[in-house]
This record gives structure tokens, C-alpha cells and sequence, in this order.
């Protein structure tokens, strides 16, 4: 235990994120400094937000290049420098893509043991919690509105639909092949799905939501936005969580008819990102547990092994290859 | 009383609203139907809305080539086939550009008597509710929180700055010209001004928002509303009242960056009408009233005398060359 490995980003994609945009270093393993710990970490969560975070400070710091790719993990400590934290305790972090962290004991969540331990990135992490703030706490649907989610099939869609069948909703998802669709009506209880591959989304959005759109949850932006912000019904709500179809994109193509559409139907477009419910965080976790216990949330991972595979893995959730959480096992 | 002098909307514009698209016509009075009143129109309300109905159905009905042309009115009742009107009552409808119309009472609102009645379409009437219900019910501002509202001169924007004022917050007014500027911070407590006319709008608002803007109350959309959302402060809130800038164009621009700058700082954009607050109403009668009768809120109209000048006055109104409501006095 002398190197560390870790996975830098080489150089800013100015378009499509490519393997050749990250190098394998070994790095010294890092020193412990006083009231931090050292961590080793164990699942590194992949989200379209890392691609984001390349193109500028967003809600945090940009990664620039040289800089070891920045990613939220779980991890284990190895040694605490404070009291607060023991060696074997389970912490959330900025870990970033590498075997091992140091950081200030105050920036790292503990966690509560969890079996299986994948779940406090999926169902109880970024990706469950990120579905239930957004659908729960801004979207807001009644029972029996149509709800409609983007990359329905990725880390945060499968959750997002499952929570609205489980408020009662008609949950229309997007996404892209017709296996997936299947998949998603099949396995996961979407009431029907859309396939944008299939070159009429307008056509076969309108077939889906018979009653129009009462909340899209969009985690793409872009074309498809803009098809389902014309289907939308009075005082609809469009819950803003990502734009992952202009992450590789030059210039963001804003979609058109704003704000028109918005006033004339009174819409309510609204952003928001993870962190910003630490007051619903406790009843979030009771929720999605329930949810999963009673059968209504299958918990669906995509979990990939080995650090080397990381960039292979962000590359391929941004073209939509994952299914479900994907998670890097170091 | 034989004839009813109207003004019909000849065709429907492509691009710029003329004079040319207008035509009077002296009609026969309408006859009176059971469950109805006869109105004679005594204010008609000129509102930047009245361009984009052109435009296509909306939250109403389109105007088509041939209609009268569409708009709120206040009138007073000639004669009256239902009970619950009678001769001399103040009536609010959607009487047009006319001098009488014919409507079941079902669709005419009764108002108090007033001193002046003009301010039944101005504080009290579409003008002041509006700027209520969307900086009170959809802004939400706090005090101290910085307030931005563009075409600030006009007809909604003169009430939402000295709402704004009223409530503690730093207001900034965006209109076109020094003089409308001067106007703004002189005559009606604007803490600042930005000419959007001077070329630099950026750097001009960004002076004049040195700790960024809180709430933006957008009457224009189109490029102004783009610089806005680039200087809008985490967690702000752009009210999406109208797109003045829009109504004369072929195909809405929307501003860049969407949806990412909702994403990144967590904004809410959010679209409503008039109508939208039937249970706001008795509240935001009191408080407009209050604050008239304290003088924290000055009642600015721009009446102009003549049917026949209805469409030189709404021309010009989409060109930003009135200050405060504008009405026309039948």
C-alpha cells in the first residue's frame, strides 16, 4: 500500500468525451493531515452530471484539466486524524476516481452499514434521492396525472418512475431502443414508454399521454424537451434535474417557444439538485425504504469492476448503454 | 343610437402590427337576448397581450381576421334582460374595440363605482393585479432581495417596481430610453435603472445588481430575458408574465442556456395570469388600496381620448411609448 491509482482528466473535451480525454496515473498514496481522514475508496458513482461539471463551475467547482476525475463514492476509512470518524466506518465524499482520499473529517457523510452496501449509491443515493426530491418535493403530481421522465432508463429515471406509480400517477418513460422499452414496461410497471430512436417522438408522445402532460421530470434537455414542452397541460410543472443530451454540445440549443409556452399554459420549470432537501432528507429515506421492502421500487444497479473502467463506464452512460444505477466497484 | 362604430382586425399580421391591419366599420347596435346586457364601453384596456392573441389561441380564444378586435372594458349597462343587472351598473367584460356590445351576464363582472373610474382597469383593474399576483403569489420576493422588472415604464411594470419597493426590496427597472429612466428613479422610487436601449445591457445591469438579481419579472422575453438569467443568484425566480419582444417576430427566440442555467442554479421560471387568483383577490384589492392611500403606490395612466386612435395607441404601446396604463376613452 505505497501507490495510489487514480484517473485523471487530461485535457477539457471541447466535444464528444472520449477515453483518449483520460490517463491512468500512480500517484504516492496521499497523507493524512490533521482533522482529516483517509479513505479507501470502495463504489464511485457515474452520473451525466460528471460530464457537466467539465464544461464549467456549476453548483461546484469545474474539474480542470490534470485534476484526478471528480466523482461522489463510497468509501471505508482507512485512518481518522478525528475523533468523529474510526478506522472501518463507511463514508459518503468526494472521492474522485482513485483507490484512496485524504479529506477534512467535515466533508465526509458517515453512513449507516447497508445490505447490500451498493444501495447507499442507488436507492438511498444520489440517484433514489435525486428521483424522489425531484418528483416529490418539486414536481409535486397527484394521483392519476400523467407523468412523463427522460433517460427513463438510467440511474435516476428507473427511480423516478417507480416513485410515480407508487403515488398513483400514469408514468409515461423515454428512452432510447425498443428493448429498453420493453424492458421498462415489462419489468419495472411504466404504464408505457416511448422510444426517441424511433424518429416520431411528437407522434408517439401525444399516443402515450392521451391526457396531455401534467409533470415531466427531464433529465435531457434539448429536442426532447422542447417536444414535451408542447404537450404539456395547464399549470404543468417540469422538474429541471439535467440536460445530458448538450453535456458534449458546443452551445446548449435552447428549446424554442420559451417563454411563451410558459406563460400561456402557466407552466412551472424548476431546477434543483440533490443536496438541496437536507430538511425532507429522513423522510426520504423512510419513503424509498418502504417503497423497496414492499416490492413497489426494484432497486436496478449496473455496477462495473475495476477503476480502469471508469471512463469506458461515464462514456457509455452518457450514450444511455446503462441500465439502471451505474456504479464503478474500485 | 342606431350605429355601433367598430374597429375590426382586417388580417392578421405576419410580422409588425400596422395601422393598415385595422378598419372602422359602423355596425348595427346588438340586440339584447334573454340572460344578457347591452354595454356601451365607456375605458378600453390596451394590454401588450391583445398583440400575441393574434397570434393563436392562447389561455383565450384567438382574434381571426374580421373579429372586432378583442379586449377588456369597462362599461355600463343601457339595458339589462337578467336581474342581477340593471341600467347604470360599472361592468368589466371583454367588450372589444366598440362602442356597444351585447353579453350574457354570465361573462360581464359588476364593478363598485370608483373615483376615477379609470382605475378600475389600472390599480384595481388588469394592470395592477397582474404586477400583485405575479411579484406577491409568483415572485415571492423577500425583503432586501433584489427585484428586476423589464418594460418597467409600462403598463404592469410601473406597479410591479412600487410594489417592490413596498415589500423592502431593491428594485431595478429595465426600459428603453434615459428620459423613461430618469422618470423611473425620480418620479417613482426606483432604486436604479437600466436603459437597455444604451447597448450595453450586461454590463449596465450587472452594475446596477451588484448582488445579482433575486426575482426577475419579465414582461419582454427574447435576449433581454437571456441577460437577466445569466445574472440571476441561485434559487431566483423569473416571473414569466408576457414576451412583448416576441409578438411582432415570425418565431419566438428563446434565450440560451436553457435548461442548464435552471439546473445550475436551482431557478424557478414560472408562467400565470390575471385570472389565475380568484382567492388572492379580496386580499390584493386591500392591499393595492392601502398602498395608493399611503402613496407608496402612484397610480401612472396614459389615457388616450377616441376609438378611433385604439390601434396608433396599441401600435404604439408595443413599441414602449407609453408611461404607465394605457386606455383608450371611448
Amino acid at each position: 500500500m505505497t501507490t495510489n491509482t487514480q484517473i485523471v482528466l487530461r485535457a477539457i473535451p471541447e466535444g464528444r468525451l472520449e477515453e483518449s480525454h483520460f490517463e491512468l496515473r500512480r500517484g504516492a498514496m496521499p497523507a493524512l493531515a490533521p482533522g482529516a481522514a483517509l479513505v479507501r475508496n470502495v463504489l464511485i458513482s457515474q452520473d451525466a452530471a460528471n460530464r457537466a461539471w467539465m464544461r464549467g463551475a456549476t453548483y461546484r467547482q469545474a474539474v480542470k484539466a490534470g485534476d484526478v476525475m471528480h466523482a461522489y463514492t463510497l468509501g471505508e476509512v482507512v485512518e481518522s486524524a478525528d475523533p468523529s470518524l474510526a478506522r472501518g466506518d463507511l463514508v459518503l465524499g468526494d472521492g474522485g476516481w482513485q483507490q484512496y482520499y485524504v479529506a477534512p473529517v467535515r466533508h465526509l457523510r458517515k453512513a449507516a452499514r447497508h445490505e447490500p452496501l451498493s444501495h447507499l449509491l442507488s436507492l438511498l443515493g444520489v440517484a433514489g434521492k435525486t428521483a424522489y426530491f425531484g418528483l416529490v418535493c418539486v414536481g409535486r403530481p397527484k394521483a392519476g396525472e400523467t407523468v412523463v421522465v427522460s433517460a427513463a432508463a438510467g440511474s435516476v429515471g428507473v427511480f423516478v418512475g417507480q416513485i410515480a406509480t407508487a403515488l398513483g400517477c400514469r408514468v409515461v418513460g423515454i428512452a432510447g431502443g425498443a428493448q429498453k422499452c420493453r424492458w421498462l414496461t415489462q419489468e419495472l410497471g411504466f404504464d408505457a414508454t416511448v422510444d426517441y430512436k424511433a424518429g416520431k417522438l411528437r407522434e408517439d408522445l401525444a399516443a402515450a399521454c392521451p391526457k396531455g402532460v401534467d409533470v415531466y421530470f427531464d433529465n435531457v434537455g434539448g429536442p426532447i424537451l422542447e417536444t414535451v414542452l408542447f404537450q404539456m397541460n395547464l399549470h404543468g410543472r417540469v422538474v429541471c434535474c439535467g440536460a445530458v443530451s448538450q453535456y458534449d454540445a458546443r452551445d446548449m440549443e435552447s428549446p424554442r417557444g420559451l417563454p411563451g409556452l410558459i406563460v400561456i399554459k402557466r407552466l412551472r420549470m424548476e431546477g434543483f439538485i440533490v443536496t438541496d432537501f437536507p430538511e425532507q432528507d429522513a423522510q426520504a429515506e423512510r419513503d424509498l425504504l418502504r417503497w423497496a421492502s414492499e416490492g413497489r421500487i426494484q432497486v436496478v444497479e449496473d455496477i462495473i469492476d475495476g477503476l480502469e473502467n471508469a471512463p469506458r463506464g461515464l462514456i457509455g452512460l452518457l450514450a444511455g448503454d446503462n441500465r439502471g444505477k451505474r456504479m464503478i466497484r474500485v
